[in-house]
């Protein structure tokens, strides 16, 4: 993986998505090499065009001569895996470029679930030599915003009309966001979805107020204005001292779920236990009492 | 509350929303009372009509005599808890029935959260003399899969046309659905919807094949029907032994939720472990392993 070669670190993200237990050397022998990578998460509604949005960003890297991976994270379901996610026909815009890394990572098996496992994958992808690393994910709900705060930015995509803004706003995405996006801007309703964003931002006493940058992804249009952007509050980051404290909270997001993930494999419910439970004769309280002690807490 | 006293039942119900301590003696007060309620769950994007549905079952079971209520669960923000949910407004049809009790529950405070949260409140409103128990939830992604497991029934709304079944696929959600619904079914892509559902379903080999319910709620068109299939469903779990099972798995993640919470609350990271892992000098798994330690772990 140090010598660049892509199928090995393709492995190394497999071993993080299958909770591998060899997952805790590599990411040790990996720590020194770790040089703190920007990341970028991009999330928004399915149809969104995230995947298109997200292939023009890294055209826009690649342009610059930065390394740039990508990680198609798909939160919303304990089923289907990252299998369905997106549309990674796109990507194959990049597909023979040696400074492009895409790959999709569904919710199976991790220790401390995706909250662990998409912080362990940017550290593997930032040893590897990425410097820019794209978080993509599907959905807007409080999954989408755990994911987010592994990113140093955020970018939340909403298309024109369809409410889009509304749900973004009750879905609590607007508070994660740090640069609204309103792709497919080519639509009658654009103004009035950017209006609506505008209005919602100005509710809001953060000290960074999200820009709202239009799009049209598939032409490229409005994407060299939303790199601009995203430098912008990368820029921002640096000087308010909010990315030391962004990447402090990532790294405790990080050990809180692996850490909550090792209880969990131990805090197993006997049948015997849930059946008490189920007739009545125990308070579930007292049934969590009891299965706390069983463990020695 | 035993009483019939209706903001009893609120505060008790505030009880349990804000993680109040004094939810366990209240619990293990309510648990001879609680008699096995029917819970209906009802999940779907936002815009797909769950109120207005729920608010006619609401009346189709009123008609039969059962005292219905509904608990109306906001998964999806850890910010706006549940004030900007659904459209509580078509609800007042039914706000002088004294059989019938609407609540809107968000996720704040909750030890163990919704998961802990929502078969607790259904335990509640269960004592408190309600034989049918309609849940909604807002969205579709794992939190509502993880909501519905709470209900004995789970129906998921979609629309007709905009890829909402493809949506629903992908969520997971047709994996936890017994019932589904296409609602607002006056709408020209109907019947390819419906199609597209039945496809997706006959690929699945579970012993219960969920119908496709077509309804237009706002005008009452096939809740009749909707009713016929979940009365079918709730037959089915008990001829089955599938109802047993389903509330001893209810009963199981109850209390694992609860035991949860009780543990994360002692897994706060200090500032000092989270730095050492921000820059790279220790591992992940290392200090979820101190952390662990340091609570006797």
């Amino acid at each position: 993986m140090r010598a660049g070669d892509v199928r090995a670190l393709a492995r190394v993200i497999s071993m993080v998505e299958n909770g591998d237990g060899r997952v805790r050397s590599v990411m040790k022998e990996l720590s020194p090499m770790i040089t703190g990578a920007r990341v970028i998460g991009l999330t928004g509604a399915p149809g969104a065009g995230k995947s298109t949005v997200t292939s023009a960003l890294v055209g826009a890297f690649r342009e610059r001569g930065e390394r740039t991976a990508v990680l198609a994270v798909d939160p919303s379901s304990p089923f289907t895996g990252g299998a369905l996610l997106g549309d990674r026909v796109r990507m194959q815009d990049h597909a023979t470029d040696e400074g492009v890394f895409i790959r999709s990572m569904g919710s199976r098996g991790q220790l401390g679930g995706l909250a662990a496992a998409t912080p362990q994958a940017v550290r593997v992808l930032d040893a590897a030599g990425f410097g820019v690393i794209l978080i993509e994910t599907v959905g807007v709900g409080q999954a989408e915003v755990e994911i987010a705060s592994a990113a140093d930015t955020t970018a939340v995509l909403v298309v024109p009309g369809m409410g889009d803004a509304v749900q973004a706003a009750k879905a609590g995405v607007l508070e994660v966001a740090d640069v609204l996006v309103v792709n497919k801007a080519d639509r009658p309703e654009t103004q009035r979805t950017v209006r609506d964003l505008r209005s919602m931002i100005a509710l809001a006493s953060a000290p960074w107020k999200p820009p709202v940058v239009t799009t049209v992804a598939t032409t490229g249009a409005g994407i060299g204005e939303l790199v601009r952007q995203l430098d912008r509050h990368w820029a921002w980051l640096a000087e308010d001292g909010e990315r030391a404290r962004r990447r402090l909270e990532r790294a405790r997001d990080e050990v809180t779920a692996l850490a909550f993930g090792a209880v969990r494999e131990r805090l197993a419910v006997p049948d015997e236990l849930a059946a008490r439970v189920a007739d009545g004769t125990l308070g579930p309280h007292e049934a969590a009492d009891e299965l706390l002690a069983s463990v020695g807490l």
